[in-house]
């Protein structure tokens, strides 16, 4: 590798990327020996499962019993290292969490790689051993896995695909349909975290300190609301792309009725706060990847933030609105001074690749 | 898009690609309303399935009784289409196989695409109306799925995730590390269909008849050969990335064996034999993605023959050796003249990017 290639993929990296490390062939990618070779050494000496350590095509699970939580999700991030995690951590959490969010206990993940011919393996090393913390942080177990490889330039270094199945656990949410006028609104945590600290390390923008993502884990935030809560708990959503605007358009479709959110109560870093201002953004339509949305039964949103401020991922948990019958526009906001303005739902997100 | 892009694109599909036509943009992938109005108009509508209407993060299933097996394969085959089928089939079929072999009844599918920004949405209905009809010839459900897009130059125009799982229906074949002395090994057609005729699009060679892909569904074929052999059956598996030779070196390492095959006996079609005489390959490395190779019980070829040549997926069944003590090479293949010859496993396959 020349240094300018070195330079490119250190960009992607924070640990020291060498120049004369092995790197990524097609061959790695063909089925024969080479990726028989790689797989056994990289991927699943990595994530260390004994199921994986079969190799075949389609791995056996025992019996699960009731009904099952079944998602997926493609990590296409740029850069694949930004404050706070990397397309491997960010891969396991973002579908472990989508999991704990609908109501289940993630049990299982497959893992699928499309790696770029010349990815430094280094890097792999790296993104895999985020992976594999990831799963064991969350008891989800990666039982099977693809590996493919395409020819430089035709994909931007590494792209992730995870799936999983939980196992859902009753009562399980009824979900946003079933959101009535004087239900509560709260988020877990500040918000925008994450697309903000993708957005400054792609633009190398040097704030201090630098953002950081709050990619992790809500298995236990998704579990403490349940117990707490029960049935008074109506629905809970990760805030990822599109932000927590998405979440509370896609509520306000389901439900028929306007959610309405206060500015001042909405929890934001000073680091997210100045980042949003200098690039023009809402943080309310940044994306997040550890932070949840959830609307509780009018009077029990108290409960709710007690608990969520006793667990660590919650600690920064505020209520932010309410539901209320339709009115003027799904979503509304009131910001500092005046009356409610309609919050609009962007036609794209402003900041592209981000999970 | 210019004439000059339209060509690209037109050589990525037989249908017509319109030059005013609506193309992907990254808002398709972020979140927004662009991305939902998408996923509802393009992709729920083809894909036609009422689970996937709800379009929540996590699709909820009925509890699955038994054991399950579950896979994934990220498919990044170029071209996007190509003579017997497109990345859209390939994609339902390649993982509705591997649940088959593996002795599972497929149920359930998940479905993750990344689209490279200026992928025309021609294209994309094109590729997902593959997708559905392969669905239903298979009866898997596709329940959930995911869509990221990424900037121009970063991905070649298509990639797709699809993560299967599947009921185990027993008994279980027991696996390739059962192999006896005496078993015979069988495929269910003529080998390297689908790897030639990728390579023949990609390279644009006009052979007459163009080589037809063998992509397809084997789910009957593999519930046919259980039914047939019941414990008899000691394995099978698909022949896709590194072809039957890929397979048979899995095999022989798993039992210690010598598989020795004999190339008088394996099926081999003459525009697959011409297009590899043509390109310095043997069609033992070259990928198939509807055939399998399977392993009996000793006496029992021919019953599985029968049975094989009454299905319209099997009708080139064959016989093509056996399982034995360990000798000098793990799998052996005697030639037209002369004594056995090692058979290699290539370090990688000859043929990049055919699945």
């Amino acid at each position: 590798m020349n240094h300018d290639e070195q330079a490119t993929w250190q960009r992607h990296c924070p640990v020291p990327v060498p120049l004369d490390g092995e790197r990524i062939t097609l061959a790695h990618g063909e089925g024969g020996r080479v990726m028989r070779k790689f797989i056994r050494e990289s991927i699943v000496s990595s994530l260390g499962d004994e199921v994986l350590h079969s190799m075949g095509d389609a791995t056996h699970l025992p019996q699960i019993d009731g009904r099952l939580a079944f998602t997926t999700d493609s990590f296409v991030v740029s850069p694949l290292f930004f404050p706070g995690g990397n397309i491997g951590s960010l891969s396991v959490y973002g579908t472990v969490n989508d999991l704990a969010v609908s109501g289940a206990r993630p049990l299982y993940l497959a893992l699928s790689l499309i790696l770029e011919e010349g990815l430094p393996l280094a890097i792999v090393d790296r993104v895999l051993e985020s992976v594999a913390q990831a799963a064991v942080a969350t008891s989800a177990r990666i039982v099977t896995g693809d590996t493919k490889v395409v020819p430089r330039g035709m994909a931007d270094g590494l792209f992730i695909n995870t799936t999983g199945v939980g196992q859902l656990i009753g009562p399980v949410p009824p979900g946003p349909s079933s959101l009535c006028e004087g239900d509560e609104l709260i988020v877990t945590g500040p918000i925008g975290q994450h697309g903000i600290a993708v957005m400054c390390a792609r633009e190398e923008l040097s704030l201090e300190p630098p953002p950081q993502s709050d990619s992790g884990s809500l298995v236990r935030v998704a579990v403490l609301l349940r117990e707490q809560l029960g049935t008074r708990l109506r629905t809970m959503r990760d805030a990822t792309r599109g932000g927590v605007t998405a979440v509370l358009h896609e509520w306000a479709e389901a439900s028929q009725h306007t959610l309405t959110i206060s500015q001042a109560d909405i929890p934001i870093s000073p680091s997210v706060r100045g980042a949003c201002e200098l690039l023009g953004l809402d943080p309310l339509h940044v994306a997040n990847e550890g932070t949840l949305v959830a609307a509780v039964e009018q009077g029990f949103a108290d409960l709710a933030l007690r608990a969520l401020h006793s667990c660590p991922e919650s600690v920064g948990a505020a209520r932010i609105g309410r539901v209320e019958q339709r009115g003027f526009a799904p979503v509304t906001i009131r910001r500092t001074l005046g009356p409610d303005q309609p919050l609009d739902d962007p036609t794209g997100a402003p900041l592209p690749r981000i999970c």
